[in-house]
């Protein structure tokens, strides 16, 4: 790579070769310094950024036991998983009666079996927030639902399911309630506030329904 | 821009000057890859981050038909458009009343019908969640909001309007209680599942009232 | 640093050392002040994502007076608080009750003495959503709660405080419902939607319970 300089005495090139090198040197270091202190600053603050950043996730609280807002719960909860964003939903109070496969009243203390009683015995049985018209509300719906093509309660679970959408059981609600893991279906998770608090503080969609 | 150096024979200058070319081409490809490569890979993470970053957006889904909950929706919506967000309300079940001018019977089904008689026929007539009393709920609160300089439901949907904030009526909830688009207001939009998960997945604020 | 070149005048030697500092600095110029332009650029766009990003803050909206769902908010709001979040609830219609000390009726209007009336005084009177079986409802999950080791509504009211939480009343709802401050217990703040909107758009998790 070195050119010949005819004209110019070995000692000059070499004198200016090793000046040049040393000058490029220092003023490369001086500069790339800040340059790269400025870059790690930037890694740190993009790590920070990154780690901070919400998952495509989805939170639910289903809180209510009414067939209406159920349903809207599952149209959310399936529609977020089949567009691909990772689906959790909390069953807790009413909203656990969803997740009921049967009611069973031995072994509980008399006010467990009143709710028990009291409480519909699974998602084919459960009430309308309006028009309930003593039980008729959701006959009515699910006729109007299936003129129109639309999933019933107890097939939109099994779809949910099939998404991979988490279906977790509220433990203290279970608690409360007096509802046993055995009167649940399977395949469901189990967890309390933390569990809830974990996933809807990185989720881009919470609701409380 | 080149200097005389009277001192300095022009071929000990053209030497310089190549020398210098060749030592900082050297002394940089080694430095600047490595930073160029970092400054790529920092520029690829902010382009991902920026892309998933929320907006300042709020999406509500208004289910509840009822007056004082289509009131709180409706304050908050106006109080987040009038801040400058981009706000969206997704009317389902029997939230869609509020979108409704006349109720039409000609051309439906018997539970369709029915749905339609029991509902109340738009904005105005709607009850409350609490505190009913036979349909007087709203009147009370009606008088109140009046004596507070509050504005009403009708005049609080045109101040929405009026904010751009975009009204959507929920499809598949239009299909299963067999309202139509002539029994809905106009300047509003149609969407299903879809369209709202599409904009409460990008939204800072989301909520299921 | 310099090393010696007895072959060459001091003179030479100077004017080649300034004429390649001068060189370097010119041909390293134009290539940093790119790299540069660039750090600086991401620099400002890290600036605004880190201000655009989310607090880990929850900001709820209590706007149901019902036992059941009171209780699901305070459970939330302090879990959450416990595990180091910002919290905000946000009080507002029949969720006013639960920051109820008393109920004042004079210089009240008729309708705001008839709501006062009606309306629950505090948060040891309310009702359950569902099973409120004439006000037994509460009773029975107290009960059920005692039984679990579960704290009740007022203690939960005084942990929320403990754990920092912000209890914040509706002044707008306040207005509406004729309650004053003196009906409303103490180190509470007051606000109305523009205090929520503020929060709740830098908040991680939004709910309307």
């Amino acid at each position: 790579m070195h050119e010949e300089h005819d004209g110019l005495s070995p000692e000059l090139q070499q004198l200016i070769e090793a000046t040049v090198a040393r000058k490029v040197e220092e003023a490369l270091s001086a500069r790339t310094v800040t340059i790269e202190e400025r870059i790690t600053e930037v890694m740190g603050r993009l790590d920070a950024l990154e780690e901070d950043q919400l998952t495509d996730r989805a939170t639910l609280v289903v809180f209510s036991g009414d067939f209406d807002r159920l349903f809207a719960s599952f149209i959310i909860a399936t529609g977020a998983a089949a567009m691909g964003m990772e689906v959790s939903m909390f069953f807790t109070f009413w909203g656990l009666t969803t997740l009921k496969k049967e009611t069973i009243y031995s072994g509980k203390s008399l006010p467990e079996q009143m709710i028990g009683m009291m409480l519909p015995s699974g998602p084919e049985t459960v009430g309308t927030s309006r028009l309930n018209m003593m039980g008729m509300g959701p006959l009515f719906f699910k006729s109007l639902m299936k003129k129109h093509n639309v999933e019933t309660l107890p097939s939109l679970i099994e779809q949910a399911k099939e998404l991979e959408v988490r279906l977790v059981a509220c433990q203290m609600s279970m608690g409360i309630m007096g509802i046993t893991k055995d009167e649940l279906i399977d395949d469901i998770e189990y967890g309390g506030v933390g569990a809830y608090l974990g996933d809807a503080g990185d989720s881009r969609l919470t609701l409380f329904i």
